[in-house]
């Protein structure tokens, strides 16, 4: 008998030999239906692998991102048996899952392939899945693994065995199809019950553009047909919301090949919109003690080899900027830290002065090339709420409770409530490749662990996943397509400090070095404006809607009416505009909607002689009659909220 | 006998042959003791020249730029009189009137010449002045006047004959002394009552570096010894006001070397001074009708070969940023407007849609040599209030007095109320070297004339001194100190919307060009704050404070409750700060003045138990004691004054 320990800490006995699906099984029928496979002391392995020792177990479901990874992995394999039935003789290259589905390379020699023929495969897919063939692990010998791919002549498969050793492969079959693979797999082909196969792409074998181009066919499965149709639907909504489209149609920004692609132009609905969210971050800053800095875009090149970046950026991003006279280079900035470190040091700094927080909205300049530029999510230029703390050593954790307030403030104002955190720590086999002391390591990364956990962070921890000048915390937020987006990040940086020579009088009145804080909720304005109208499908809250309502004059007489009303609602905080457009109203109603512009006022007859206001709220329809002082108090305490 | 026109219209007869000096006597004594040379015909001559034809006649005296530029000319005379008296043989270069004073510039030959002896030389200018010796103007042949620089071994002065036309050529003399000159001059030595010889520098004959090195000797004069210890105060005032002395006093910004000379680093305080005085130009803005734009920093080098910055800019500027791949070119943006140009472009724009206007706080980067380098006066990274007005031709004048209005606003705001406006129009000889249609110019020239009018201000016109691409009008600032400084300025552009081939549909459904103003009430964020910070002594409105009250605990004992208090009082408009030092109060209140924050708030045992504030006033003195509520009251109120 061995002991089987599950994730609530309970302990169960069971045969030597037995497998994740039996356990399954033992708690309940329906639980091993579900079973795709299972975590044997941390690492995934098939629901159907005998486990021998006593061991900690983790049945993996659909709910599991390995359950899902195992799960599309397998569709990959039942794509590759789909294919060899079809095209026989096809090549197969690398078969894996990714994020979101698999993928698999192929090569289809003398077929002239066409993406056309993707519904075939799928339900050449879907037909072998009805067999519910089962995945069987088998471990072959270096010399059965080359002799097997050499009958079949394929030579991708091959390759890739050379690299492999003896005594550590794999195959993995199902049904007349066997694949070279590590798994681990999903029972049977029978799980999956819903595929679409998504797209065709070129890839060179092994990404080297002097070798071969196969075919990367994408596809996603699910293991009941609503789910697929949930995800289609899901991949529709995307589309309506993509950044891109809504940016152009909202006309928030624009590119403009004359200026350059990948630098975003700020239309006055953006750059309203970009401010308001500055103004909101700043006024929640200076209250939680930061203070605003303003550095150039440029510095001297050797600033940023002090810092390290040239090393960085140097050659992949924008060239040095000469000058006339006087031999100078110069930069555009890609981080704004180097400057930071610089106020740092205009005065001497006593343990009493610390912390000091410098904030600022930074715009930083990386050169990205041009295929890879992608709206306002992948830039050459972007503006990033940036802000370093020179704190104690002591005061790391304090510091960094006070970050994570920060950030869930601001996740929390715009509607993110789903984010999980990612905590990244040093290798600790590794730690010579790190910089800064064991001591003040440890004393981080305890203040990062116990600031997560006091604040109530879903946390992932990953070792070895730290940068080389210390740990750090990443938010990863759930967007409302159930996307996820890495969003603010809080790093602790050993390096900067030590490059800078920063100092502070300790009260010991020796000299100490400051541990440096970057961080920012955003990340960068641009891309978080990407994320956010993505998420809100660009219906903004009130309070950052460039245009918050639209007086809809009925017809040309209450045109002035209109603009005195326009000119008494108009302050600081609420702004609108008019429609003086020769429409209808009920045209005018339907594009201040395709706007989704928060409210719309119509002004007609009865409104002027009676001074009232008919509103009407974008989503919720008509909400009557108010007077003009009435809906200015709503609107103000709706944005006050 | 002949007509003299005066400045009010009358007219006077006088003989033939009268001077100024004469028809001064002959309205009053007084006022013929003060003529220091007149205007005859716009000619500046002097005032005991023969006038022959009947002329408008303006007589000038110490309160006209022209009276005192002859004023100080005289003084340069003067002081070469003394120099060749001191130093026999010495030789003479230029000897100018300058904006402030005058110079001349001397070849010691082997006399060794130290500042120590600027005030023997003052001595016996003073000595010369009081022989009351008449300036007398004489002219010359060429011959007559080589003949006379070739016999006295002046060899600079025959260097300057050699360019003059025979005929043309005149001597001044007064004592023992005689100089090439233009003049005018003023009547007599005598006028000349106080004289400081303030610098010696050197300069090369006619700037030419590979020219003999002459000493330049500065000095100023006056007409009463009264307004030279007068100006002697402002210049010792000009000091302590210096914005680099008080920028870093206050700590409002700082430079580094190794960030980069010319590119100021805002402090903390100064970013919120900057900030501040953002958001006041912002509110207005969008009052008016303006719409915010956010562009980057760089674009395309063919973009500014298309505006024709690069033309301009581009040898002498920052240099073309290359990339890694693709051999694109970025420059710096060295001026907004091509950015804002290709905003316009992003949407067809209809006459309906126009005025458009776009408002970036813009930085932008020029190199200038790090000798020239200033303060903030003088930067290579600097913000400009920057906005683009895009209107059909008869929308200019409307826009304009908009645009007049809104600078009047800024000035008044700040405490400029004294202001003088230049209007520069196109040199009506020589049309050709400006682009844009006659009818277009005159409509804009018109336009602009037409409003300054409207609008009350102070102006003087400068033919020939209008853009190539349009007329403009540049505001010129008074400070506290008398001393001028050109500000805001508003810029009619015919030249862009043709490079960029802007059009917007005319009512007659065809195509046109609309014209474009370009307009900075600040000018740059950088040498705005430099002029208000000597203008006001560092001592700005408490709505621009970077602090705007210290809470100054008497003891260790009242720090929580200074700390409560200052929780309870910060926000959003009243910001403030607690002295946490162990210094006595009286100590704490002596460095609150020299930091010049508005209000103290002083905290000991009567204020805890009462739960009131002892509050002074900087320059004010002590207030006695209120509430925090009413505190806080009026503060609010002076802010929002």
């Amino acid at each position: 008998m061995i002991e089987i320990t599950l994730p609530d800490g309970s302990i169960k006995e069971f045969p030597k030999g037995t497998n994740a699906y039996q356990i399954a099984l033992s708690i309940s029928e329906g639980l091993a239906r579900n079973v795709l496979a299972a975590e044997v002391n941390g690492q995934v392995w098939d629901a159907s692998r005998p486990i021998e020792n006593n061991a900690h177990v983790k049945l993996l479901t659909w709910n599991d991102t390995h359950g899902k990874s195992a799960f599309w992995h397998s569709s990959a394999h039942l794509m590759a048996e789909a294919l060899e039935a079809l095209y026989p003789g096809v090549k197969l290259g690398i078969g894996p899952a990714i994020e979101t589905g698999f993928y698999y390379d192929v090569d289809f020699g003398d077929y002239e392939f066409s993406s056309d023929e993707l519904p075939s495969i799928e339900n050449k897919m879907l037909e072998l899945a009805r067999t519910k063939s089962e995945y069987i692990r088998e471990s072959v010998s270096k010399a059965d693994a080359e002799a097997y791919f050499t009958n079949k002549g394929d030579e991708y498969k091959l390759d890739l065995i050379k690299d492999l050793e003896d005594g550590t492969i794999t195959f993995y079959k199902q049904g007349n199809f066997t694949d070279l693979c590590r798994g681990p797999h999903i029972p049977n082909t029978g799980f999956i019950k819903a595929i679409k196969l998504t797209n065709v792409a070129g890839a060179y074998w092994r990404g080297d553009e002097s070798r071969k181009q196969l075919t990367r066919i994408y596809g996603v499965s699910f293991p009941k047909q609503g789910e697929l149709v949930e995800y289609l639907k899901m991949i529709e909504e995307a589309k309506k919301r993509d950044h891109r489209k809504l940016g152009k149609e909202l006309e928030l920004f624009a590119f403009s090949e004359k200026v350059g692609m990948g630098l975003p132009l700020w239309l006055p609905k953006g750059a309203i919109l970009r401010q308001k969210l500055i103004d909101f971050l700043q006024r929640a800053q200076i209250k939680a003690g930061y203070e605003p800095v303003v550095t150039p875009h440029i510095g001297h090149k050797n600033l940023y080899v002090t810092s390290g970046h040239y090393e960085k950026y140097g050659a992949d991003s924008f060239q040095p900027i000469k000058t006339p006279q006087e031999g100078e280079e110069f930069l555009l900035k890609p981080m704004n830290c180097p400057h930071h470190c610089e106020i740092y040091k205009v005065k001497p700094r006593s343990y009493k002065d610390l912390p000091v927080r410098f904030a600022e909205f930074g715009t930083v300049y990386r050169y990205e090339q041009s295929g890879e530029l992608h709206g306002l999510t992948r830039v050459r230029g972007f503006t990033q709420d940036d802000a370093h703390l020179f704190c104690r050593p002591d005061q790391v954790k304090e510091e960094f409770k006070k970050v994570i307030d920060l950030v869930l403030y601001v996740f929390g104002a715009l509607g993110f409530d789903d984010y999980t955190a990612q905590i990244s720590l040093r290798d600790p086999e590794n730690k010579s490749k790190y910089i800064g002391s064991d001591e003040n390591w440890s004393l981080a990364e305890t203040a990062i662990i116990e600031s997560a956990a006091e604040k109530g962070l879903k946390t992932v921890v990953e070792l070895g996943e730290a940068a080389f000048y210390g740990p750090k915390l990443d938010f990863m937020v759930k967007d409302a397509l159930g996307r996820k987006w890495q969003l603010g990040t809080i790093q602790v940086d050993y390096n900067l400090p030590e490059r800078f020579e920063l100092e502070y009088t300790g009260s010991d009145n020796m000299k100490h070095r400051p541990v440096m804080i970057h961080r920012a909720p955003f990340g960068s304005l641009e891309r978080f404006i990407a994320v956010l109208i993505e998420h809100c499908a660009g219906k903004f809250p009130l309070w950052l809607a460039p245009e918050q309502f639209i007086i809809l004059p009925v017809s040309e007489k209450y045109e002035e009416y209109a603009k005195k009303l326009l000119e008494s609602l108009n302050n600081s905080d609420i702004r609108g505009l008019i429609d003086l457009r020769d429409e209808k109203v009920g045209r005018k109603i339907r594009d201040a909607e395709l706007k989704k512009i928060p409210y719309m006022i119509i002004i007609g007859e009865k409104e002027v002689e009676t001074d009232t206001l008919s509103v009407r709220k974008h989503g919720d329809g008509d909400l009557g009659t108010m007077s003009k002082h009435a809906f200015s108090e709503q609107l103000t305490k709706e944005i006050t909220v």
